[in-house]
């Protein structure tokens, strides 16, 4: 869970606390369904704080579980780009990127459901990994690492098959998670330009773990 | 909208016309906002049915929505299909199933607006498009077309790929649709094996107009 700076005064760090457990109990809800028809009375009621001050804080329920989509993929893209500070490679990134968003599941559930629930909307979108990942493939095609025409084709790509890959884990529980992903940036690096024995190697090569 | 066999005396056809108004109504319902808190009243209203009858067709609103995606993706899928009868080549089929269902978000895009919605849980179904896609993946490996160690994990990439393009097409409006279904089909049968300058060729030969 992101926070802000600690607030200066009781009455703000009370404030603050509120805001973080409605937003927490609604990325719970997120992460368990999807389904976002519970009421604000309900919300209120796990996030242990009066229903009347919701509104001091949120103008609806959409609002909130917007707050709670963008705090959980503010988190997400700090926790993958936390490990891959050491790589230069926009090659290795991509292929660190999947296999570590991937590793996720594990690690992180709640946030990797929340995107497998919410995160197509979220591809194109200006949080999370989406800017980083357009970043290094700009970067890929500028040095010619990269073979792209259109970079928000890419991203499209790269994204919705994460995504799938997500919902693979999902749909299939007994599937190898890593060798899976290993797999999935393999095909991503070759698709991008990466001679094919090449992206089997960097696809492999071992990762910093994200637990 | 699929329908089955007109049934045999006028009990049964009402019966059949009183269900196919409640999916009908849940598929609008899906397609406008993928948001299914709406009450069993209001469908059954939408649906210009009586409360009651909701029942005798459906054990939860749950299950109606469930019949409503299954039958989105039935009638996706026969439309799509029926468009790639006269081709062999397992690449020009995927080019071809992307690039049709790219044009279905103009044609039809009642069911490509619940693909996007709910389509992420279908990636790896029974039905839709996803068998048909995952037939022409393993004849293309079996040819000596497609190079693909993981045929499931291809799977993931085709239909993520797809539920991608689809949310660029809504998250950036001006974008030239066609255009970046042919990038996207080019990208992905190089990455499934196909030289790039033949690829390339592939995603952008003529197709029958699916309107």
């Amino acid at each position: 869970m992101t926070t802000s700076a600690p607030p200066g005064n009781r009455f703000e760090r009370r404030r603050a606390a509120t805001r973080q457990a409605l937003v927490r109990a609604a990325r719970q809800i997120l992460a368990e369904s999807g389904d976002t028809s519970v009421s604000i009375q309900a919300i209120a009621e796990r996030a242990d704080v009066g229903f009347g001050s919701f509104y001091n804080h949120f103008e609806s329920k959409a609002d909130l579980f917007d707050a709670a989509v963008t705090d959980a993929l503010a988190e997400y893209g700090e926790a993958v780009d936390g490990h891959l500070s050491g790589l230069e490679d926009p090659a290795e990134l991509v292929s660190a990127g999947v296999r570590l968003s991937a590793g996720m599941a594990e690690s992180h559930p709640e946030i990797m459901e929340i995107l497998r629930h919410r995160g197509l909307g979220q591809i194109h979108s200006a949080r999370g990994l989406a800017p980083w990942a357009l970043r290094d493939l700009e970067r890929g095609v500028t040095s010619g690492r990269f073979v792209v025409d259109a970079p928000a084709v890419a991203l499209s790509v790269l994204g919705g098959s994460l995504l799938g890959l997500l919902q693979l884990g999902c749909s299939r529980p007994d599937i190898d998670r890593d060798e899976a992903a290993q797999n999935m940036a393999e095909m991503l690096l070759h698709m991008l330009g990466v001679p094919r024995d090449e992206a089997r190697d960097i696809a492999r090569r071992p990762l910093p773990d994200i637990r």
